[in-house]
Order: structure tokens, then C-alpha cells, then sequence
């Protein structure tokens, strides 16, 4: 397994996505901005991947900062956090983990400045390896809902590439591998930017789990022939009722594996509750360029001055969500009762 | 508008759709051969435009048949009529009009060789002509389900393209815009051979309607923000109970129509229908090259060795469609009962 992302010589490698399988390159990351312009540009990618690049890129970022005087540099480095935090909208796992960081600064108030960037490259390198122990929580948690010999579809990639290591959804289906399960994996190739293809499908070849491809449209069919035992994702925001945000297309499948009486699960860490909102619609979907849509490779597929719009994400209201795997527990709906008492707050 | 398909000096001329709309490139069709691989390769694709081409292919064919002989020209005949019947599964045009050159053949056992080659070639510009006429049809008794300033959701190619000339799904959205309508149409791109982004937009452009294209997996997000008023497509086959074979997709967007209370409209011509069958699930689905979906312009998508399924159509169950628009009538469910009136047949 290639790692996502790793701190080396005062740098930050990131595997480039938008390469792979055909390239392994490394992007070398040396300031907030290279970690910013990585994760807005898609060369990592993921909510939990996200939320772990944001942390080191807040770690990496903090030894630019020059100064010796600690209001100066929480100002900066608080700077840093809200341009990280808008890096994209959609995932809450890049909230929570800028959020992580300035709470080490926050607490950190008697500390001087080179300790401060001690405990924050400390703090992140935590981040990642707690994030690859939460999915194999997750991923042992989630082995009961895996029949053997199940025909399983997944969408876009949630494996170990969209975390720090492991996977969400794939790292369900890598544990159930491990535990001696038979499975056939079929993967939507997920348009526009084909992570389906690109990325999941190269982990499993990589794991020797079966996989094969299929356009995001096929889906139903499979379905509708009784070809598919399971939907399962991973997710990018859940909000306090189990609406969930997901790559673009996963409405789509948790409406249709309803329509076809398939049981449709979302894998996701507790970093990806949005517990503070109300339900799904109150998520930010990012908007991407359109010319995801309408070009490939730099190369135009439709008519000259076509117009696309090109929205990463949707909302899988918790209706059509048999269950959340967590690395606590597997959430049942309701959903609003199960995430209440697992943040044990108030709920608004 | 480009002609589809053109016959001209003992030659066919055909529009080659997959390199649409970055080339415009005649493909030059000599023998039957020539245009049984035009179909099968998807040069000339969509089920009514099949049905032209196989109806001028044959004709095409049969002055390739050289003896005066009736008996043998009418077996050499039938071999062709036999191999363009089989160059593609879906289309049920493909079949209706290798019956009608056939039908041509059978009564003229009077004639000699080269009055029947001279029929021939006048049946399938016939079915070329009416093809047309029959679009304009469906497109002014579809008008009246086209409210005024209506977001439309389309998906692959029902158009021009598809047809003899004028369109079906397209051809309703071209009349409503020649009756004044205010329309914006959402053109779902359809992998893997993404008929949508090059050939829809394409025509849409052209006749300036304003057009917006979408991932497939984008439909449903734009379907539950109430920003699509009515889905339209075409149809490759509809069984005697109106469950309807169409491009991979379509069943997931009839699904998600239902879903979301917005209307479902299939146009085609009653050659699309097969009055003998007693549902969809006995119409054969195509099952393309998976090469289609793992790689692009030659090139691999994804890791070596990665294995696609690559359906071409899918079954919409009647269920999910509000209304087929013909060049007869609008029919409603239950189309059981009005398939049967229009053909007038006891259908099994």
C-alpha cells in the first residue's frame, strides 16, 4: 500500500491522485500554500486524507512563521488555519482537524514558540496514525455486514488513498478480505474525475480482491438483476440526523439500492459528524470547475462554448442509509437519537 | 442540421458519430459490410437511425448481388437481411426495418432482379423520408407536455443524429423551441461513449437551446433541488407491457423521477415498439467491449489487468414512465391495454 501522505526532511510528500495508476509521483509540499493548492487541486483527496493533509500542512506551515513572540505567532498561525479551512467546503474532517490544531496552540499559552511548532508537528503525526487505527476500527466493525461471497458496489474511493491509510469503505471490505471473505467488488468509475477506475479499483487489484468497473450509470441495472448484495461508501460530512454528504452519485445509489431492497452503508470516522447541524441540506456543496465535465486530458469532448454544471457532492438524506459504521459502533436509524448519544450533546 | 445518413452516387454516406462534434467526417459505405461495421462500430448509432441505415444497407447490398437469377438473388438477399438483423441486439428498428426490405423482396416474385434492387433502394429512402415525418410527428404531440420556461433533463442522444433527421426526445424539445417555448435542457454527458456532452449539446447548440451537461451521477442531485421539471429520453425497444429498453441509464433516472415526483416521458415511433413481447426482460441486452469503459482515446483509465461489465442499455419497468410519446398518440399507463389497441393485435 502506497502511503497517502508522509512528513520527510522538513517536507510533506503527498502521492499525486490525479496521476495515478499510471504514475507514482510525490509532490513535494514545503509551505501552508503547496498543502492548500494539493488538496484544493484534488492531488489528495478524501475527507479523512483531507483532514490529515490539513493538520500536517498547518504543522509544516507553522515552521515558516518567524517569530519568537507567541501572540504573534498564534495570529499568524491562526491566519494560516482559516485559509486551510477554506480550502474546500464540503468535508468536515479538514474542520475538525484545523480545529485540532488550533486547539493545541489555544491550550499551549505558556509555552514558547519552538514548542509550540514541536507539539503541532506532533499533534498531526498523531492525526494520521490515529486516522489508520480508526478505519481498522471501522473496518472490524463493519465485518458483520459482509456476507461471504457478497457482491459488493462502492463508489468513488474510500480506500486507503482518501485516508491516512486502510480505508472507510474499502477498509471494510479489506478487513472482511482479511478475515478469509470471498467478494467480488464492483466499482462505479465515478465521473468526472474517475477515482472509481483511477483508485479503487488499483487497491483492490493491489489486495487481490475482485473488481470490476462499470459506468456510474450501469449501476441500477446491477441492481435491478439482483447483481449486487451490498452498497457501501464512505462519506465526507453526516449531520446530526445521518444526512450525509458524499462524492456526487451516492444519492443516486442509496435511492436505488432502496428501490431494489439492498441494504445501502456508510463507513465513516467520527471526524466526519457534523453533530452541530441540523440536517443535510445545511451542508456546503463545493462547486467545481466545469471543465471537469466537458474536457479530458486538456482535451474538449463536447461542442465549442458548452456550458456544465460540475457539483462534487450530494446529500443521501438518512432515509435511505441502513447503516453508519463507525470506529465505535455501527449507527442504526433513527439517526438522531444513535448520534446524539455517541456526541453525548445536545443536538441542535 | 447534418444529415444523418445520405445515400449518393451507388454510395452511403455516413456521418461518423464518434468523432462528433471535434470532426465532421463522412464515412463512405461501399458494401453491406461496410455498413453493418458502421452500425456495429457506432458510426451511426440511436434505434431509429439504425433502422434507416440497415433499410439502406440492404439496399445498398443487394446491387452487390450479381445474377438475374430471382431465386438466388432472393437467397443472397436474405443471408444480408439475416447479418444486418444481427449487427447490433437492442434496437427493435434495426429488426422492423430488415422485415419491411424483406417484405420488399417476398412480394415482388413476379419481378426480375433489377426491379426488385430498384424497390429496394425506394423503400429505404421511404423509410429514410418517413423516418422524418414521423419525428415531426412525436415532436408536435409531445409539445403539449413541454410547460413553458421548463428545465429538461435528457440523456445520451435522442436527436437528429438518432433519427432519420429532427429527433425523437429531441425532436418534442425541437418543436416546443419552434412553438416559442423557453426551455434550458440538462444533458446528462452518458458514458462510457458520452453521446450526451458530444452529441446532444452539440445539437442543442446549434439550435440554440440552452444547454447545460452533467455527470450521469449528477441527475439525481438536480432532481431532489426540484431544478428538473421533466426527464425526456428515447427508446431502443418497448415490450408489448411498455417496459422500455433504452441507453444504460435511463432506468436509474426514471427511478429517481419517481422518486421525486417529476415526470418521465419516452418518444419514439411505433417501429421502436415490439408488440410480441411480453416484457422487458426478454428484450437482449448488448453487452459492448470493456475497453469502452477503462480506457479513453486509446488510452488506459485504469490499473493493468482492471475488468469492466459494459451493459449498453438498460429496462425501464413501465412502472416508472408517465407517458410514450408516438407519432399516433401520447400513450398511458396502463400501457398494456394501449399497446395493444394501437397494434391491434392479441398480444401475448
Amino acid at each position: 500500500m502506497i502511503p497517502t501522505i508522509k512528513w520527510d526532511n522538513n517536507c510533506i510528500y503527498i502521492i499525486d491522485q490525479r496521476k495515478l495508476p499510471e504514475k507514482k509521483e510525490w509532490l513535494v509540499c514545503r509551505t501552508l500554500q503547496d498543502v492548500v493548492t494539493a488538496i484544493r487541486e484534488m492531488a489528495i483527496r478524501g475527507a479523512p486524507a483531507i483532514g490529515v493533509a490539513a493538520a500536517m500542512g498547518l504543522a509544516l506551515g507553522s515552521r515558516t512563521i518567524k517569530t519568537n513572540n507567541c501572540e504573534t505567532f498564534r495570529k499568524r498561525f491562526l491566519e494560516m488555519a482559516w485559509q486551510m479551512k477554506l480550502a474546500r467546503p464540503t468535508a468536515a474532517n479538514l474542520r475538525w482537524a484545523v480545529e485540532k490544531m488550533v486547539g493545541v496552540v489555544e491550550i499551549m499559552n505558556h509555552n514558547t514558540v519552538e514548542e509550540i511548532k514541536g507539539a503541532l508537528k506532533k499533534e498531526s503525526q498523531i492525526i494520521l496514525e490515529r486516522d489508520i487505527e480508526i478505519n481498522r476500527k471501522i473496518g472490524q466493525n463493519g465485518l458483520q455486514l459482509i456476507p461471504d461471497k457478497a457482491t459488493i458496489l462502492t463508489h468513488c474511493n474510500a480506500g486507503a488513498l482518501a485516508t491516512g491509510g486502510y480505508g472507510t469503505a474499502l477498509g471494510v471490505i479489506r478487513a472482511a478480505h482479511e478475515a478469509g471473505k470471498d467478494m467480488h467488488v464492483i466499482v462505479d468509475e465515478t465521473r468526472p474525475l474517475l477515482q472509481g477506475v483511477r483508485l479503487t479499483a488499483f487497491e483492490l487489484i493491489e489486495e487481490n480482491i475482485k473488481a470490476t468497473v462499470i459506468v456510474d450509470s450501469a449501476a441500477g441495472y446491477f441492481m435491478r438483476k439482483k447483481m449486487i448484495d451490498l452498497v457501501i461508501t464512505g462519506a465526507d460530512r453526516i449531520a446530526s440526523n445521518g444526512d450525509t454528504a458524499n462524492k456526487i452519485g451516492s444519492y443516486q445509489l442509496a435511492v436505488l439500492a432502496k428501490e431494489n431492497k439492498i441494504p445501502f452503508y456508510v463507513a465513516a470516522p467520527l471526524s466526519t459528524f457534523d453533530p452541530d447541524l441540523k440536517n443535510g441540506d445545511l451542508i456546503p456543496i463545493e462547486e467545481r470547475d466545469p471543465r471537469e465535465v466537458t474536457s479530458f486530458d486538456g482535451h474538449m469532448l463536447g461542442p465549442e462554448g458548452v456550458d456544465a454544471l460540475n457539483p462534487a457532492f450530494d446529500i443521501t438524506p438518512a432515509k435511505y442509509i441502513s447503516a453508519i459504521i463507525t470506529e465505535r459502533e455501527i449507527l442504526k436509524p433513527p439517526y438522531k437519537g444513535s448520534i446524539r448519544d455517541l456526541f453525548g450533546t445536545d443536538v441542535k
